[in-house]
């Protein structure tokens, strides 16, 4: 099955139009006509081979919302015309120990990426920035039916990856959550957390997302490059999610936690996350690392979206504007979301 | 009440014999013929200046134990002739959240440590190093019968320090638990978590430490500069006590952590934590620091002690040994807590 993509030919290079070979459905598979296609932080290191296993042509994409078109004799869950999603997960083992417990991003055998990734049988995977895919069911997700399709798509990636350590570290019902950066994850990370219940302070390095951050449910918000900084924050917050890849220096950010509070880092920064010994044992304080969710979970993520009237702010663009749309999230400028309109794709 | 004592009288000096000048009882006070003092790692730290805020002359000590002498009126849970013990703190305010949650070494107004802190009275605290002690009523612990006086007092900091995060990260029954250097903290460690139902491994830089780390409970050892080194324990512990004061390579130690895994820092580098930030996400991976524990869990970790026959292995100096001791705490040489025989001191 020929399908139009969007492929970087060389790290670094520009996009492309190419045409990628997809798999007839096999028993369990799942063929979705791709709707929209976000474009996430780490797609701008991938292509740009700031990552050292970037193998080209790629083709990447992993927050794609659409419909299914076509399924394998042996899938159950879904019928052509359902509305569904792919995150950054599309095969593991499925026998570990952390498969059968619903963590699949901790294969065991490595899990299979949406992208840039090789498959069991050998092949090399390609992504969203495509019209079509193909993928086994237990990786496809239903979007419940009060969640826009464009919304969704980032929340397979974004909206997964905020939501699992809002969880871990929780219950954060009544508790007071810091969410560092107002950007794809912090928006979202704003969102879901006042919606279970928590006191939300926004953090951004200026004022000019003050009254975004208040819109999405934040109580308060602290401009980190202000006047008083997080100067006036200390033993403050239960838990801090930590969305920006730019590196932080943490000690004030460690202050500004209570005791016992936990700065979950989900930004990606190249360079050693670094901080005083002491600024963890005086408070029992942690620094902790989230890598996206498990099957179960993004499902579950899904349902509480939709049960919380959540989705992702996002801005459509067209796959000619692809160029345009990589330079405004490299720059910051995007808010909250760029998704591709996939039906654009190869037009 | 004069009291004989061993004090430094400036930053690096050497331990000079001096009197102390202790307080009458007040209403809660207990003055405690002090039988022993352990010699904590901090104390080298603090008389050698190498922490900014020491004042001179200061008398360390806050592992201590020995038997009532007197109470004040108002006490009521001790009696001249107890064996009791106190450890890092001796006052607190007693009504923020944190000292009414029996984690009074995070009161909001700073808690009073047994020595070179400032008292709510103005006056400056000096520790174990001593004959005599007076301390309020809350802050002395009951010593079970079973355990020896002189394996007590190493509980009230060093087995406080351990037992604490093995509770907060737990509960361990049949996970993996790694110790990381095996000395005053890290046999407590083993002897604590083994007895607490976790399989424990002990981690020490060479392999003469083999046969005592199963004496103490281990089911295994790894020698972390011997030719395998952490190399074949990728993703195999639940739990990590890092009780190395020396800085660590941390990537190595997190790489052997499960998914999910949590790295406790309890040792106090005087350099930064440095980690590859990959090393936490991927995993879902945390490093945590620990900081003793308040009071009411330092009374459940002597109970604890006393069920599960567990004390700490020490040797017992003379006053007059003091400078041999600390030279050979400084080499690593102690097997695994000197503890000064306070009789001796003044005589």
């Amino acid at each position: 099955m020929k399908t139009p993509a969007l492929a970087v030919d060389v790290a670094g290079g520009p996009f492309v139009p190419t045409t990628l070979d997809r798999r007839e459905p096999r028993g369990d598979d799942v063929q979705i006509d791709i709707a929209f296609t976000g474009i996430c932080h780490s797609d701008l290191h991938r292509v740009q081979g700031d990552w050292d296993n970037g193998v080209f042509p790629m083709v990447p994409g992993h927050e794609i919302s659409g419909v299914v078109g076509a399924v394998g004799e042996d899938v159950s869950a879904y019928r052509v015309g359902d509305r569904v999603g792919v995150g950054v997960m599309v095969d593991s083992c499925g026998t570990c120990e952390h498969c059968v417990g619903h963590q699949q991003q901790f294969c065991v055998d490595g899990v299979v990426e949406t992208y840039n990734s090789r498959a069991y049988d050998g092949s090399l995977t390609y992504g969203g920035y495509s019209r079509s895919i193909v993928v086994r069911e237990p990786f496809v997700h239903r979007i419940p039916d009060g969640i826009e399709l464009s919304g969704a798509a980032p929340l397979l990636c974004a909206g997964i990856t905020v939501y699992s350590p809002l969880r871990r570290w929780g219950p954060v019902a009544g508790r007071k959550v810091a969410v560092v950066g107002i950007g794809g994850l912090g928006h979202l990370a704003v969102r879901m957390a006042a919606a279970m219940g928590a006191e939300v302070t926004a953090l951004s390095r200026g004022g000019e997302k003050r009254a975004d951050a208040r819109r999405l449910g934040a109580v308060d918000h602290l401009a980190t490059e202000g006047p008083s900084g997080l100067g006036g924050s200390r033993n403050r917050f239960d838990l801090m999610l930590n969305t920006v890849s730019a590196p932080l220096d943490m000690d004030p950010y460690l202050a500004a936690l209570r005791p016992g509070g936990v700065l979950v880092n989900i930004g990606a920064p190249g360079v050693p996350l670094s901080c005083d010994p002491f600024s963890l044992i005086a408070g029992n304080r942690a620094i902790a690392g989230s890598m996206i969710g498990g099957s179960a979970e993004t499902k579950e993520m899904l349902r509480f979206c939709a049960e919380n009237d959540i989705s992702t702010e996002v801005e459509v663009v067209d796959a000619a504007e692809i160029e345009w749309a990589y330079r405004r999230v490299r720059d910051g400028d995007a808010r909250y979301r760029l998704v591709i309109d996939a039906t654009t794709i190869g037009t």
